[in-house]
C-alpha cells in the first residue's frame, strides 16, 4: 500500500546529496589534523561557524561574527537550551505564539515552564495581544523569562511577520526588557520573494538570541543547528551546554560539501519542494467541502489547513492512518494542546505522486468522518 | 615552547583514523538511501547499534539487544539524560563516588540535585558507607533516586570494582530499589588483563542503566555514546530526550569504519597508550618526594596523583600554567568541590615525549610551590 509522508518537517529526499557528503568526507578528513581526538567545545568547528555566518550576510545583508555563534546538535538543542538557560523556577512563564512548534513546546514544558500563548493572525504573533498579556502577567507580579517567536515562516501557520511588526515586537520586548528568542530554522526555505530582516539584524534594546538549522536545506539526520548571540549572553547560554560540543565529524563533511555549493544546492532544492507546495495548494483547493482554508506559506515546509466543522477528528486520525495517511494534527501545536479544527501538511518530504494522490484520499477520509448533524 | 597536555581524557590522536574514516565515509553514504534526510529517532541508527550490542557480548560475554541500546551525543548526553529522567524536584539525591568525572558532577548540579559522596578505597566505592549513607538518608526521610558509579577503571581515581563488591552494591540497591548509572565510557580502554564483569550483566533486582562511550576508543570528535536500559525503563528515559536523536551521519561513518576492524582499532591504540601510562608510571616514580603516591590503573586514561603536604595548589596551578603543563585539580572531581591534596593525570593524548619531559617539569613545579614549615 501507498504511504503519504504529510507529518514531519523534512527535506526533499531524492536530492539528498549522499555522494556529495561522502566527497566531502574523502577531501577533507585526511586534513583534518587531531581535531577528531578532542572536544568540539562550546561553539565548535570553525569553519563551519565562519561559512554559517557568510550564510547569514549573504541572507540578511549585515555581518555576523562567527564567534557569535555556538553549533548544537539540530537547532532543538539550542531552542532547549534557551529555558534551561532562562527558566529558573517551575511555573516560570515563556511567551510564544498561540500555535507553535511541538517539538518546542513538549521541552519548554518538559523544563517546568509555564507556556503562554499569544493569539496570531496571517501576520504572525499579534502585537496587541502580546502587550496585553504582558501587562496582565506584570499585574500578577509576573515577568515572562523570554519570548520565543517563530516571525519567518512560522510554523506550523506558515505566516511572515512584516517588518513593522517586527520593529513593534522588539520595542516592546525592549521597553519590558523581555529576551527575544528567534528561531530561524526554515531561514532558507524560500519559494517566491518575500525576504524580511531577521529580529537579531533590527535594532534592539532587548536580548535576542537567533537560531538557525540545516536540518531544512539540508537534512535533519546530520543534527547540525546553531544559535548566534552577542557576548555575554552567549557564554551565560552556553554554561548550561552539557554535551562537549557538537559532532566535529558532522561538521567538518557539511561545511567541506557546503563551502562552495551551499547556495547552489538551496536553490535546487528550493526548486524542487516548490513545485510539491504549488501541487499540494492544487489538490487541497480541489476539495473545498473539507477543507475550509490553507495557508499559502511562501517558505517553510507547511501548510495549515482548517477542516470544515463537524469532523470527529478523532476518527479521522484512525482512518487516515489505516490508509497510510500522515499528518500532523492541529493540537499538537497548541500551547495548551486544545483540540482545534486543524491539521498540518508538510509538502517537503513527499513525491509530487503521493500529494497528488494522497491529498484526495485524505479529502475522501475528511468526508467519512464527517458528524451527521 | 612546549606545551603538556595532561588535563583532558583524550584518546592518543595521531592513531586517530582520519583516512579510514574517510574512506568508510566514501563507501557507506552513497549506500544510505534517505536516513540522512529523516530524524534518527531516539534509538538512531540500528546498524551502529548493532555493532555496539556486539561490542559488548565480545567484552562481556553475554548478549545486549541492540533495541536496548540508544545512540546518544557522547556518553555525556546519556548522563544528563539519568538526571532529567530521575530527579523530580530541586534537592533530590543522588549517590555517587566521592571523587568523580567531573562534567558528571556539574551536569547533576545543573539538574537540581543534591550529590551525596561515597568514600572510595582501592576497589572502589565503600559498600560499608553506601549503606550507612542510604540508611541515614532513609532515617530523615529522603530515600536517593540513583546511584551513580564509575565501576571500571573509576575517574578519577583509575580503581576496578572487584566482583564480590558488584554483586554487594546490586544487593544493596536491590534491597532499597534505588537505580544503579552505570558509567562504563572506558570500557574498552584496558592495558592488563584485569575483566570484571558489567554490572549490567549481573543479577539485579533494581533497575540498571548502562553508559558507554566513542570517544574514549576513537575520539570526542565523533561524539557518539550510547546508554542500554530494559524496557520499559529504556522508554521512560527517552521521554526526556529533546534532541531529534544522535547525529545518523557520525554514526554511519564509525559504524562503518569499525565494522570489520573495531578490535584491530582498540588493540592497536591499547598498545600506544599502555606505554604511556608505562612511561608515566615511571617518570612520576623518579619523583617520590613531591609525588606522594599514585593510582597505577590497569585500564581507562587517568593517574589519580597525591602531592605530598605542604603545597601551595593554587600557586603550583599558575606556575604549571605558566609552562604549559595541563592537569586537573583534585577539587574539580570531589562532590562538593572541595580542595584535597590531589592532581589527576592523563595520559592518552600526550606524545612520551611530552611525558617524558613533562612530569619531571612538573615535579618541578611542585617542589617551587612548598610552603615554607
Amino acid at each position: 500500500m501507498n504511504s503519504f509522508p504529510f507529518g514531519s518537517g523534512r527535506p526533499d529526499p531524492e536530492s539528498f546529496p549522499n555522494r556529495g557528503l561522502a566527497e566531502a568526507a574523502m577531501r577533507i578528513l585526511p586534513e583534518l589534523g587531531d581535531e577528531l581526538a578532542l572536544y568540539p567545545g562550546n561553539l565548535g568547528f570553525e569553519p563551519m561557524r565562519r561559512l554559517m555566518s557568510q550564510r547569514f550576510e549573504k541572507r540578511e545583508g549585515v555581518p555576523l561574527p562567527p564567534e557569535q555563534i555556538a553549533l548544537t546538535t539540530g537547532s532543538m538543542q539550542a531552542v532547549t537550551l534557551m529555558a534551561q538557560a532562562f527558566v529558573d523556577s517551575p511555573g516560570d512563564v515563556i511567551l510564544m505564539e498561540e500555535f507553535s512548534y511541538s517539538g518546542t513546546i513538549g521541552a519548554y514544558k518538559q523544563e517546568g515552564a509555564e507556556l503562554v500563548g499569544i493569539p496570531l493572525d496571517e501576520n504572525g504573533m499579534r502585537m496587541d495581544a502580546l502587550e496585553k498579556t504582558i501587562d496582565e502577567l506584570g499585574n500578577a507580579g509576573r515577568k515572562p523569562k523570554f519570548i520565543y517567536a517563530l516571525v519567518t515562516y512560522q510554523n506550523p501557520t506558515g505566516s511572515i511577520m512584516p517588518i513593522d511588526r517586527r520593529l513593534d515586537l522588539l520595542d516592546i520586548a525592549g521597553r519590558h526588557q523581555i529576551p527575544v528568542v528567534e528561531d530561524h530554522c526554515y531561514a532558507d526555505t524560500v519559494y517566491e520573494d518575500c525576504h524580511e530582516p531577521a529580529l537579531y539584524t533590527l535594532e534592539h534594546e532587548c536580548p535576542v538570541v537567533h537560531i538557525e538549522s540545516l536540518s531544512k536545506i539540508l537534512g535533519p539526520g546530520v543534527r547540525m543547528g546553531y544559535l548566534a548571540a552577542p557576548q555575554p549572553l552567549l557564554n551565560e547560554i552556553l554554561k548550561f551546554r552539557r554535551d562537549g560540543g557538537a559532532s566535529t565529524l558532522s561538521a567538518a563533511i557539511v561545511y567541506e560539501y557546503f563551502r562552495e555549493q551551499l547556495w547552489d544546492h538551496v536553490g535546487n532544492i528550493n526548486t524542487i519542494v516548490k513545485e510539491k507546495r504549488d501541487l499540494m495548494f492544487h489538490m487541497l483547493a480541489d476539495s473545498p467541502d473539507v477543507f475550509e482554508w490553507f495557508s499559502k506559506p511562501k517558505g517553510g515546509l507547511f501548510i495549515w489547513v482548517k477542516l470544515t466543522d463537524g469532523v470527529d477528528r478523532s476518527a479521522l486520525s484512525s482512518l487516515a492512518e489505516s490508509r497510510n495517511i500522515d499528518y500532523a494534527s492541529g493540537s499538537a501545536f497548541h500551547v495548551r494542546g486544545e483540540d482545534v479544527p486543524f491539521i498540518r501538511l508538510a509538502f517537503g518530504y513527499s513525491s509530487l505522486d503521493q500529494i497528488r494522490e494522497g491529498i484526495p484520499l485524505l479529502a475522501d477520509c475528511v468526508r467519512q468522518c464527517r458528524i451527521a448533524s
